[in-house]
């Protein structure tokens, strides 16, 4: 029994005060202390994606909220575009045409962001495309995408813009009513510091128009039965009761930060370990780097899936590898949630003692002076 | 702050080993550590549900289990039978008639279950039926049906044979391999004590291949991609994680105890807590009546309503009131998972006083006697 860190972009380390959460006896669903908590859990979901439209709580992984997008919104035949930058736009792809969308690719060098360029010319060419689906952290590659530079050009057409925010809610400045973003999914086991579990989703006034069109089939994910009773506040099925009583707390904690203290927060977490790692000598694999994840890449000679499994079986500490094409290539390192600034020196001087010991020689970074900076 | 009973069709209470469980620091999923549990938990859940096939494991409600079921079976315009003697049965309809099947309702009376018989003339009259579905404890209406005897009509035919069983696994006698059963759903929160959340399903061989057959559209629910990763073991989605590790100290529980004695032992909860009600002087509203859940109608003159609601606000003991046409007339009290004999005694004494403050006089039923006797 060894103390163990969790630097990985999810799940996220967990608070004591949402293990404990955890442990509480249960609530039946259908009483009035727990429909206190759910609609406490509601309204501050709200304050998190800064919106005044409902945000949706689902019993699922994160992947469940994005098919919801798409089994509410799209029918067979709908063109849709699909930005794939990474895996996690991948499978916005695969989840559309699994529901037979005319699917338009655009495809992004995995390492950087789409561009709005790039959006106004995709929809330019294909102008009867009922919504754009973007990634706003692309988590396998640790890019955070524009969103607000996009949603500046949906909002003026009949197309949707639907941002999968899985990995970036509460860490990468988001604001779903100011900047005109119609649907925003998210999970809860990234920077809402919750296990897996509970999934979310918020959409626009004239996102619902679509909902009410789709002919798809739904029915655990029809956001019509949740609409229906939300003012109670109820669900349409059994709630996963313990996950929404410590997204309670944790929506209590986000209030009393402050959300853009908290954006501020992770945003010098992230800038203070990307500097550790150049300091180091390591190069950074994300053009444009994400507030919640640090994307590395591994020196050369250098398995980065040896070092992530090195790292957590000789010293307890958990990143993440890369995955699909960047297996073996990349290391990502985690600032969200309830990681800190200890929690990621702990990590940073980790990686480097397993990269000494397989031969690869690296500069000292100073973490101390660094850290009382960020 | 004052103790609570719940004595709830779903959610049931938490055995201590289950809260300590779930308050543990999270695992990261794609870890040994984690998939050792993981692999333990479905070991387990194969035991629990009496079968040599895979248990998959999914983050969601019983009802998303439930979709699965159709979403992997039931093409559009497929023939289905679909058994209605409740609000779980309904569902069964709901979810197939969403995805463009031909349903067949066979309609029951509720409170008791449906005979072979009428699924035999069912059967002949809609011949070309691929699949039968039926509710194992119809939780609505407190009623067992006969899984067995039906199974022995349809492993004979080309139709399958689905059973939700998500109030009964755990609780009422369940043999999915060696009656023949087809598809079995359930979920976390009724038998198995763990909080909802979980939602489980295993299919037969040839259940498999109408998965591979179906054009439904599916990806969170795609049962081919979690059998493709099973054998590692692995899910395709970030797994509920907290609520896997307490589900393998569940299951480790199952068999520690012996799933056969446990069933027996659900049995006698509820002889005895019929015999109770009876004692009291109440009628019982099951024909058929469930191992987990015992329906009783309301007194003349009692709004079950307002007993299930007295019962909770004065007393802090939780039991469930009727739904849909049942509402007033019936309460239903849980005999299943961590509810034991002594929540029992409180429960049906709580019930008793509250009959007794509406002004409603009961004979008063020998509980020490009787429990000692279960």
């Amino acid at each position: 029994m060894r103390k163990t860190y969790i630097l990985t972009p999810g799940p996220t380390p967990l608070p004591d005060f949402v293990r404990l959460a955890l442990a509480r006896p249960i609530l039946h669903h259908r009483t009035s202390e727990f429909q206190e908590i759910l609609a406490r859990a509601e309204e501050g979901l709200k304050y998190i994606f800064q919106t005044e439209q409902p945000v949706f709580v689902l019993a699922g992984s994160g992947t469940s909220a994005m098919e919801c997008a798409v089994a509410n919104l799209v029918s067979p035949g709908d063109e849709v575009i699909v930005v794939e930058g990474g895996k996690f736009g991948e499978r916005w792809r695969e989840i559309a045409e699994s529901y037979g969308a005319k699917v338009y690719s655009l495809e992004v060098e995995w390492g950087r962001a789409v561009r709005p360029e790039e959006i106004e010319k995709a929809l330019a060419e294909h102008p009867s495309a009922k919504a754009v689906f973007i990634t706003h952290c692309e988590t396998s590659t640790g890019v955070d995408t524009d969103v607000e530079a996009i949603a500046r050009i949906t909002r003026e057409k009949d197309c949707l813009l639907v941002v999968d925010a899985i990995s970036s809610m509460g860490v990468s400045p988001l604001k779903m009513d100011e900047w005109g973003v119609d649907v925003v999914v998210s999970g809860s086991q990234k920077g809402l510091m919750l296990p897996p579990g509970l999934a979310f989703i918020s959409l626009s006034e004239r996102a619902w128009e679509w909902v009410e069109r789709s002919t798809s089939p739904r029915y655990y994910l029809d956001l019509r039965k949740y609409r229906k009773v939300i003012e109670k506040p109820d669900t349409p099925y059994t709630p996963a009761v313990s996950l929404v009583v410590a997204l309670a707390e944790v929506v209590d904690y986000y209030r009393s930060q402050g959300i853009e203290n908290l954006w501020a927060r992770y945003g010098k977490l992230a800038e203070a370990t990307r500097k550790a790692f150049r300091d180091m000598g390591l190069e950074l694999f994300s053009k444009d780097p994400s507030n919640g994840v640090t994307a590395v890449k591994s020196p050369k000679g250098i398995d980065s899936g040896k070092l992530v499994k090195t790292l957590r079986q000789e010293y307890r500490v958990s990143v993440a590898g890369g995955q699909a094409k960047l297996k073996g290539k990349i290391f990502r390192v985690a600032h969200m949630g309830w990681i800190d600034e200890l929690d990621l020196i702990v990590g940073i001087n980790c990686v480097r003692a397993v990269l000494e010991s397989m031969g690869c020689s690296t500069a000292n970074p100073d973490l101390a002076k660094l850290y009382l900076q960020a």
